[in-house]
C-alpha cells in the first residue's frame, strides 16, 4: 500500500510540528508545506527537503498526489479551508478550534459524513499517555462514578489576535472532558467569568464551570498572564482521585485511594439522629508507568490508521462540535454577567433531570 | 503592668493552638480553658499545668481576672459567646467566621464600639510574613495596579458539621483580600457555584468569583475533596506578579517580573492600524526572604497590643462583617444557579461604575 | 502503674522538645527541667507550669521520683552526665551523638548492661513513619538485596562549637543504615572527605562513604553550607528502589518498580559471546500512605516501654557505640587524604571477604 | 561567503540531534550522514531529505564539498577517525569524550594545533544558557570565592557497552567545571568511588571529588541505577550561592544571598577569647530570567564561527584533554581504594601550596 500524500496547511506555529510528525509517520508522504509565505514555508522545510513549499492551496488540491490535508491556519478560516479540501475529495486533519462556530462545524461534519471523508480534530491531548490512561481509569470504573473535575491551564501565553484565551486554550481541556468522560455523563450546562485587565480587546482570563449530567460539577481556569506554568487536572471520583500534573515528569500520573466518603443507608438507619456520616479514605498513591509517546505521532497514526480502515478517527467532527457548543455557551455566558446557560444539544429528558436536580448539588 | 488575663473558650481543633500561643505570649496569662467537656480541657492543659479548666462560661466571665477571652467555638455559638463576654467588659478575640451572618456580625461590632472593647476576629493568615509582605507589595506599589487574583486552597479536609466548605475555607481567602488590597479597590460583586457530590448535605467544593471596584476579577476554589493539598494564590499587576505557594517553604513567596504588557496610548496613535499592541515582560524573579514567624504568635501579640494601646486591631469586626458580607453573597449565588451578586456595603457610586464598565472587563 | 518520674537534662535547643513530648506522654510525669541557666529553663516551661527548674544535676539525680533522665547537653558533656545517672540508679535517655569516642560509648554501654538500666540513644530519625517503613521495605525482601544506599542532609545550619558538621549530621544517616539494614548486612569500611572552605575551623561538609559487607555502597553528604535544604536518601534494591524525600510531604516515600537488571547466568550461556545482558524495568510507582505521628512521641514511647518492660530499646547504648565507630573511622580518614578505614568492629571473615572482592564492587 | 560543507559521522544517539542542529543552522550545508548501518542512516534523513547517506568515512573524506565533520561515534573509535579527518584537512567537532585516554587527546590537540584546524569538544552543556549564567556568575565575582560545588547527575540511564558511569556522565560536570571556573582555580587533585551493584561489568555508580587549587572541594555523583532523574548543581561562594536545577524549568536557576560567614580578623582580634565568630546571610533569591536556546545550536554556531574566524573554539582539545586528566585520575583512584590522585597536568608550584595548606581544608 502506498503511503498517504499529505500537505500541511499553515507554517505558523503549530504547522512545523505537523511537518515533522508527518514525516516522521511512515504511512504518510508529505508532499507540500503550504503558506501563504512561501519564505517561511522554505525556511521550515530547510535546505535540504524535497517537500514542495507553495503558497497556492488551489494547487495543492489539485495535485493528485495528494490524498489529505492537514490545516494549521487561524480559526477563522477554517470553515472554507476544510469545506475546499472535503470539496476536492481530500481527508483533513484541522486544528482546534474545528471552526468559530457550532453551527459551521456541524455543516462541515455533515460534508465529510456525505462524501465518506475522514475529518478529524487535532485534540492533541487526547493522544497523551496519560490523558488515554485517564479515559481507561475512568471508564473502567477503577476511579468509580466521577464527582468533580478542575482543570488549570495557565502560563505566560501569547495573547491571540483572532480568539480569546476561552477559545484558546479551553479547547484542549474540554476535548479532554468530551474525550475522557463516560459515554453515559454528559455536559449539561456552562456558566462563565472572563476578564481582560490588560485591556487587550479579548478575555486574557476566564473561568469555565460545566455541569455534567450525573450532577458532577467540571470547572476549567485559564489563563495566559499568569508567570507561572501549571497544568494541572484533578478529576475526583467516588472511589479514588486522579491528579495529572502535565508539568511534573516525575509523577505526571497519580491516582490516589484518598477521599471523603458518606456511609452507607444502611449504616445510616442505625443512627437515631440520621445525620451525615463521613469517613476518610487514607490509601496509598499509585503513580502508573506511562509509555514515552509523543501525542502528535500517535495523532498522525490515528488519521492515516482512519482514512486506510474508512472510519471515524477516534477525535472526529463530532467530537469538535460538541466542544465548539461548549465554548458557544461559554462566551454567551461570559457576556452575560455569568448567568448560566443550558446546552443546546441537551437531550430534553436530561435536561429536565438536571432541573429537577436543583440548582447547585 | 500586669499581664492581660486571658480566658481560651473551646478545647476543640483551633483551642490548643490558642493555648499554647497564648502561654507563649509574655503580655498575656493565661487563666482558664473553658470547654463543655472539662475532660477534654484538662487533657489538653497537661498535667503539670496551673491553668484552671472549667465548663462554666459564666464563672470565667465573673472572674476579674480575666480581662479577655480567645473564642475558638463552632460559628454557630459566637454570637452570644462574644455578646455575652463584650457585656461583661471583657475583650474578645474571635475565630472566623466572625457570625453566621453579617447582620449578627454588625450588631456585634456595634456593641464592642459602644463599649470601648476590642473585638478582633483572628485572621490567622493576615498574620503570616507572606501575607504581610504580599500586603506591602500591593500597598507599595510595587507590582502596580492589581488586575487579577487567583487563590487555590483545597485538599482532603474535614466535612464540617456546622459549616459548608465555603464558610470554614473561603474565609481565609476573603480575609487576606481585604487585609491586602488597597485602600480604594473594593469587592463590588460576587458569584459562586457549588459542588456536593458526595451526599454531605452541604457544599464541599466551590468557586467564588469576586469582581473588583477597580475592574479585576479575584477568583477563589476551595475543596474539601483534593487528594493532595494546594495553598496558592497568583496577585497578577500591571508591573508584576506575585505567586505564593504556602506549601513550598523552599519558594513560598515569588515576584515574577513577568507579564503582559498593552503599549501605551501614545505609542497606538503612531499606529495607524490601531490595533492593539502586546509585549511580553521576561524578566527575573525575586524571592524574598520572610522572617521565620508564627502566625498566632502575631495574633497574640496584636491582640495584646491593642487592649493595651487601646486601639482597633489590625483585623477588627468591621474587617470580619466585610468578609461576612462577601460569604452571604456567595451562598446567596450559589443558591441562584450562580447569578452575580452586588454586595449590599457597595456604595452606589462605586456600584454605578461598576455597572457602567460593563459585565466582564 | 505510677507514671515514670523524668528529668530533662539541657533546655537549649532540643531540651524543649524533650519537655513538650514528655508532657504529652501519659506514661511519664515530668518532674525537672535541669539547667545551668535556670531562667532559661524557666522560660521554656512558661509561666504555668508545674515543673521544677534547676541548676542542680546532683539534685535532680538525688530525687527519689526521678526514675529516669532524658539528657539534651552538649556532646562533650555526655560522659560525665551519663555516668552519674547510672551510677546514681537512673534510666537515661541520650542525644546523638552517645559520647565524642566510640571507647566511651563502649563504657557507658557496659555499666548500662551490668546495673540492668536502660541506655537509650535518641536516634529520633529511626522512629519517624518512613523509616520504619523503609525498615519493612528492605527486611520483608520487598525491594530485594540493597544494592546502593544514596543519602544527601543539607541546608543552611547552624555552625556547631563543638562538633564538625559530620559528627552533628551524619548520627542522622548512620543510624538509618544502622536501624534500617538486613541484620546480616554490615558497614566494613569508611571513607571521608571534608572541607571548612569558610574557615570555621571545623568541617562544614563532607562526604563520607560507607562499604557494606554485601559489596554494597553506601554513601552521605552533609553540609552546612548549602542555601536550600534537600533531605533525600536513595535505596537501591535488586528489585525495587525507595526514594525518601523527607521535605516533600505530597510523596515523602516513593517505592520505585524501576531499575536495571542483568541477565541471569542461565540466559547468558545462550549468549556466545558471553557479553552481559541488561534489562529495564520501568514499572508503577507506589507512594505508601503513612501515619502522622510525630517522632519524638514515640521515642519516648519506647523509651518508657523499655523501663516498664525492663528490655533493652530498638536504638540502645549498642547502636549508637556502632554509629560513633562509624563516625570516628571517618575522622581518621578525613584526616589522612581519604584513605579508606576498616572498621575496628568488623569481623576478621567479613574483613577477609570484604578484601578478597575487591576494591570497588 | 558560502555555507561550511558538514559530514556527520554516526547515526546512533546522538547523530540525529547533530543532524537536526546542522540543518537549522544557516552558516553549515549538511552534506553526508555517515554510519556503517546505511539504513539506519538513510531512516534518520527521512524519505524527504537530499542529504546523502554512506557507509564510507573514506568518501566523506575525499569529498572536496566536505570541510568539516561532526563525529558522534562510540568513544573507542574517537581517535582514529579525529586523526584521519584532521590529515584530510578537515575541521572536527567530536563527542564527549575527546578520546579513551589524555595522552592520545594531547596527540589529537598537537595535529589540530599543527595544521590550523579546528578540533572543538562538543562540552554541550557549556553552551546552555544556564551554565553560560554560572560563567558570568561566579567570573564576574558575583558570588564571591568559589567556596565548594556539588553536583549530581543521576537517572535510570543507559549502561553503556563500551565506558562506564564515570566516562559517560561525568564528562558533563568536569567539563562545566573547566568551562566555569576563574582562570586561577585549577583541578588539582582527584578521587573516586565507584560501584557496580548488579554486576555489569562496569561502574554503574560513582563518587568523585576534585580538591580545587584555591582549597575548595568539588563533589560529582553520577549514577545510571536512579529511579529518578536529578540534575543539580550547588556552586557555594563566599557571597552567594548558586543553585542549578536542570529539570525544574520554574526555576532552572536560582542565586541566594544566604549563607555562613567567617567575621573578619579585625573584628575577631576585638575578640579576646580568640573563638571563631560565625554570622548567617539570610538574604533574597533571585530566579534570573534565562533565553530559551537550544544548547546545540549555540555549539553548530561557535563551531561555525570558529572555522570562519579562523580561532580556538570555546571548547576546544585542550579543554577536552583536561577533562580527560581528570577522568583518568578518578578511575585510577577507583581501582586504588579510593587513594587521592594529584593531576599530572598540576603545575609543580600549585601542587606545593595545595600540599601545604594540608589535607582536607
Amino acid at each position: 500500500m502506498p503511503p498517504i500524500g499529505l500537505a500541511v496547511i499553515g507554517a505558523g506555529y503549530w504547522g512545523p510540528n505537523l511537518v515533522r510528525a508527518a514525516i516522521a509517520t511512515p504511512a504518510i508522504r508529505l508532499e507540500w508545506l503550504c503558506d501563504l509565505d512561501t519564505e517561511r514555508a522554505r525556511a521550515v522545510l530547510g535546505t535540504s527537503s524535497t517537500v514542495g513549499a507553495t503558497d497556492s492551496y488551489d494547487a495543492v488540491l489539485a495535485d493528485p498526489a495528494v490524498t489529505a490535508v492537514a490545516i494549521a491556519t487561524p480559526a477563522g478560516t477554517h470553515f472554507d479551508l476544510v469545506l475546499a479540501a472535503l470539496e476536492a475529495g481530500k481527508h483533513v486533519l484541522v486544528e482546534k478550534p474545528l471552526t468559530p462556530s457550532a453551527a459551521e462545524g456541524r455543516k462541515l461534519a455533515e460534508v465529510a459524513r456525505r462524501s465518506g471523508l475522514v475529518l478529524m480534530c487535532d485534540h492533541t491531548y487526547c493522544y497523551t499517555p496519560a490523558v488515554q490512561r485517564i479515559r481507561d481509569l475512568i471508564r473502567s470504573g477503577h476511579i468509580g462514578e466521577v464527582q468533580f473535575i478542575d482543570s488549570v491551564r495557565i502560563n505566560l501565553g501569547l495573547v491571540q489576535p483572532d480568539v480569546d484565551v476561552l477559545w484558546d486554550l479551553a479547547p484542549h481541556d474540554l476535548s479532554i472532558l468530551d474525550f475522557g468522560l463516560p459515554e453515559d455523563v454528559k455536559p449539561v450546562a456552562v456558566a462563565a467569568h472572563a476578564g481582560d485587565p490588560i485591556g487587550a480587546g479579548r478575555a486574557c482570563l476566564a473561568y469555565l464551570s460545566v455541569w455534567l449530567s450525573n450532577g458532577a460539577l467540571a470547572h476549567v481556569h485559564v489563563n495566559w498572564l499568569s508567570p507561572t506554568k501549571i497544568r494541572t487536572m484533578i478529576l475526583g471520583g467516588a472511589r479514588r482521585t486522579i491528579v495529572w500534573d502535565d508539568t511534573n515528569p516525575g509523577s505526571r500520573l497519580a491516582v490516589h485511594d484518598r477521599g471523603v466518603d458518606k456511609l452507607e443507608a444502611e449504616e445510616m438507619q442505625r443512627e437515631e439522629r440520621r445525620q451525615v456520616l463521613i469517613s476518610y479514605r487514607t490509601g496509598d498513591t499509585l503513580l502508573p508507568a506511562l509509555p514515552e509517546r509523543e501525542a502528535l505521532l500517535s495523532v498522525m497514526a490515528e488519521f492515516s490508521a482512519a482514512i486506510i480502515e474508512d472510519r471515524p478517527p477516534l477525535t472526529d467532527a463530532e467530537a469538535g462540535v460538541r466542544v465548539l457548543s461548549m465554548l458557544e455557551a461559554a462566551s454567551l455566558s461570559a457576556a452575560s454577567d455569568g448567568a448560566r446557560v443550558i446546552l443546546a444539544d441537551t437531550e430534553p429528558m436530561v435536561a429536565d433531570q438536571f432541573a429537577a436536580a436543583g440548582a447547585n448539588g
